[in-house]
């Protein structure tokens, strides 16, 4: 869960890789994607070093994700855009790159190609309910 | 910002439109999307109604995303998927079909054609620079 030699982003966090940076606290660092989507496509990290979300202590999270409305807010004024997507990629299969939590600000606009493949299912049966049993007795 | 009485998800809340609910405190409410992309497809509402991330206050924010690593944990335990994305559409144009702030867990699996477009582009010249500086100058 520690600084890894090999991790880009902890490179960069410890200032061995330079990036264009957008905002800094002692727990994150937020820069620019170096291979944008749109203009103004962010990067928000936190410094310390987890490969994964399920993995972050919740305070962890906490304190990572609570700069995403000002960041988005500053991301679409410095642009003039008005819409944007959150994403996070964790896992291999999900697209992550980076085994280093990143929190991309993706800004959209109209006809921009972008956007999440969209191809919604319904349940049958009792398995959604059965579903729901299932991960909520695991949060109780 | 407060209760709308045609808001989907304020119905939800307020117990007038029912769901498969899989975590609740005073703040916020989880449950699985009812046109899933996946099997444990959930989302993660504050109760309060907001429209746009960028519009909650950092706290807000922070309340309702620390529940992600737990939340993900859970689903991924109750699916037996290995990977996930975390998305959130803001405007219209980025998708946001239910006008009230909603976090999308979304569970990944090999071929499951799922995912978010990727076509990475690189800054000309000082634009890079430039839009890093103009971000960072609304939040310093």
């Amino acid at each position: 869960m520690s600084h890894t030699a090999e991790c880009i982003f902890c490179k960069i966090v410890a200032g061995e890789i330079p990036c264009l940076k957008v905002f800094e606290d002692d727990a994150v660092l937020a820069f620019l994607d170096i291979g944008p989507l749109a203009d103004g496509h962010v990067l928000l990290i936190p410094k310390r070093h987890y490969e994964r979300l399920d993995a972050m202590p919740a305070d962890a999270a906490s304190e990572l994700m609570q700069h995403l409305p000002r960041l988005a807010a500053a991301v679409l004024a410095a642009t003039g855009a008005d819409a944007y997507n959150i994403l996070v990629n964790i896992g291999p299969v999900a697209g992550q790159l980076v085994m280093h939590v990143h929190v991309h600000i993706i800004p959209r606009a109209n006809g921009d190609g972008l956007g999440y493949r969209w191809s919604a299912k319904q349940y049958q049966g009792d398995r959604g309910k059965q579903l729901a049993g299932q991960i909520a007795s695991r949060l109780a």
